[in-house]
């Protein structure tokens, strides 16, 4: 009998509702804090710089499920719903009795899974009248579906891009290009914030947290523009449960329910977005899937940070948040799954992991490639490195399920692929990458000077 | 009511049969040659060099209906069948009545339709006990295909990759290496036809003509090796037909036939494989459907070329092929299109075009991009800049079907994505393109030398 690889969904299947996990957590994520009085702050006070649509759902949703506009689902149909496919290769490969299934994101035409929030962000800020948008990218995939949804939506966007990127990864400056974007590197001319550090560092390659800078100091500063952000906000995890609610309808036409669900993390947004939808049958239905968040080693903040209020960028402009955190100072070596490189996590994730709702693995790069490679040759794609991560913790799942002699069905997030991330393959296969580690000294000492800044 | 934008084939509905049009034809093409005896060549002729189940396939098929190998449907599950969707953003872009679809062939795991007939020729290959099997790139597209089809059947790769191609698109060659494969820029040291060009012109860049020699070369010195080619054979050809059999029960799908169907045309793979399984309707049950084939107006075999006995190579080692030729010797402008800088066209198109049972229009390289920008913007995908010819076809018909105020159903086949050619749209944003005219005088004076050549 012939198997089934891929489970599709028809595009009349296509959620309705985002999930809104906040709605059934036990405990609820503490309030993020006003760096000046220390006090809850409220949508309002985030109007200034978000368009209201999402601001109201960072802030005040609770119900369980948000209505998907129309119009986004009309775009969210140019992918998905994405396939869920079942890696029969790899589980051949690794001689194993796990059934191994991924969620295929790498099919959106970016790439990648931001286009699910990018489309969502875009139309809000349309239906609030805004005509320019901005927002910052560090190794890009973020801004490349900011750029695709600005112009699917009519907006004009400007995209400061963190400079060594923008030198490294010609191939992102140009999507973005192509889709009509203004592409700054950043530190720029064009802000006070890019015109000081420059002044002060001439040869300054850039951060996501200056570019942070630049982006909101523009959105500020012109009419009728709005700042937009790729992760760590509820309302972007909120986005991304598309990803989640299409693979439980998949599960089921393949007639399994997963035990252990991956993603990998960075701020958390694709993790969250493949776990949530099955998470609530844990909290509501007493079912016990493990959720596993794959992080690299070298920068280990679920698995080695501390819990508490942190700023979510670099030179603290941000509210203070609730998070397992490094430490907002911290510099994460320049792995190249430039997407994980965030000292913090999520509220929801952060309160979701302290309640012990998932877990956390961390990934040595070598080990994430070889994964990566393994997996290109067996089941084709080529992946992200930083879904190579994911790739790396499932195929340890699957390979603790052929040790134990037990059956195990394992299903992750391919969060994208990583046609336009060759150069990192050229140093793996040429045996020019190296692991990076981190003491506890370190960590410690990061995390010390942290608790003295925020009291 | 809500529009369906792509409709999909489940797994079971992939096609279990190419279609081999040579059965239907009502003029069969003619024979090719042997250049020395110029009598007609046998599939015995072609053992020493392809795989016996391609050689057979490529000579002896006389039934309309090859059976296609299980272990080839299930390698083609990884990404087949593949999505046909309807345009509706570029119809609304373009204000056109007519009713524009696409086989979207971009998703495949190497980004092309060329994996249709790597996956075929690999396993004929590993069914013959071949180990090790050899063959040429120019832009990359094919040596990417052929490396994860080796892989996926476990064979050895070599692969002859034009020398300034090796160096301009270091993404595609990283690929190849991802999945395996040995990756030699042509002209090389390993074979006497690379040494002999490297003595004589120490700089010189390679052509697709010398890598062709040098693929042929090691094939014919290896132990167990094979040479695979990636178009213009019939073979090729007819294992492309699994797009246009899947986009017609798709197009049923849609309650829609096609008026017109449009490919991209290089050596006429891609062309062929969306087209002849809705000709032979034309052929057999008197549908209407026009076949257009979208050639640069750099190289324009069909539209300017003459019908004639000619080498399918540079150097002049293959069979004379019965085609559509600029001549052997035309050396095509630098377009970013590389995959359609070939100077004939196969012999099946070519009896076709000559039957009047196609069409051919020309495209400029400008509107080329154009076109592939109002794509990239209008339905996401960034095409390949192959591709973009398809769809500059397409956006002309559609266009007229406007000024004539008539509704046309128009179907053409998305080749490849151009993720890995960015640098091509750079440079055309960047105004840095230029459009290339050839002289009718060029043109004769080219197809004057040949038929000295040639008598």
């Amino acid at each position: 009998m012939e198997k089934t690889k891929k489970f599709l969904l028809p595009e009349n299947e296509l959620p309705t509702k985002w999930y809104n996990i906040m709605a059934d957590m036990p405990t609820k994520p503490m309030p993020m804090l006003h760096p000046g009085t220390r006090q809850p702050i409220t949508a309002e006070d985030l109007y200034p710089l978000f368009a209201k649509g999402l601001a109201d759902q960072e802030m005040n949703s609770t119900d369980a499920w948000i209505e998907i506009p129309e119009e986004v689902r009309e775009k969210y149909k140019i992918y998905r719903p994405t396939p869920l496919v079942r890696a029969y290769n790899l589980e051949k490969a690794l001689d194993t009795p796990a059934h191994i299934y991924f969620k295929n994101e790498s099919v959106s035409p970016v790439g990648s899974h931001k286009l699910n929030s990018a489309l969502a962000q875009a139309y809000y800020c349309k239906e609030a009248g805004v005509t320019n948008v901005t927002t910052e990218t560090g190794a890009g995939q973020w801004g490349t579906a900011m750029a695709f949804a600005s112009k699917a939506f009519g907006l004009e966007l400007a995209v400061y891009m963190v400079k060594i990127s923008y030198e490294q990864k010609p191939y992102r400056r140009s999507l973005m290009q192509t889709w009509g974007a203004q592409v700054i590197p950043s530190p720029s001319m064009s802000t006070k914030a890019g015109r000081k550090i420059i002044t002060e560092h001439p040869n300054y390659q850039g951060s996501l947290g200056t570019a942070i800078s630049e982006a909101i100091e523009l959105a500020m500063s012109t009419p009728n523009c709005k700042y937009t952000l790729g992760s760590v906000l509820n309302h972007v995890s909120m986005h991304q449960t598309v990803i989640g609610l299409e693979a439980e309808k998949q599960m089921e036409m393949a007639g399994e329910y997963p035990d252990v669900v991956i993603g990998c993390f960075g701020g958390g947004s694709n993790f969250s977005g493949i776990s949530f939808p099955f998470l609530r049958h844990n909290i509501k239905d007493g079912k016990k899937t493990r959720f596993i968040s794959a992080e690299p080693a070298s920068c280990p903040k679920l698995t080695r940070g501390v819990f508490q209020y942190d700023f979510g960028d670099e030179a603290g402009y941000t509210p203070l948040i609730p998070m397992y955190t490094l430490g907002h100072n911290f510099a994460p070596a320049n792995i190249h799954a430039g997407g994980l490189r965030y000292h913090g996590a999520g509220t929801i994730v952060s309160q979701l992991m302290k309640d012990n709702l998932m877990e956390a693995v961390d990934i040595k790069q070598l080990d994430s490639f070889k994964a990566g490679v393994l997996f290109a040759q067996t089941e084709g794609i080529v992946p992200a490195p930083e879904s190579a991560h994911a790739i790396a913790a499932a195929i340890n799942e699957a390979l603790k399920a052929k040790e134990e002699g037990t059956k195990k069905t394992i299903l992750f997030n391919l969060s994208g692929h990583g046609l336009v991330d060759m150069t990192a393959y050229d140093q793996y296969l040429a045996g020019d990458l190296v692991n990076y580690s981190l003491t506890d000294e370190d960590i410690a000492a990061n995390i010390a000077e942290l608790e003295k800044i925020i009291k």
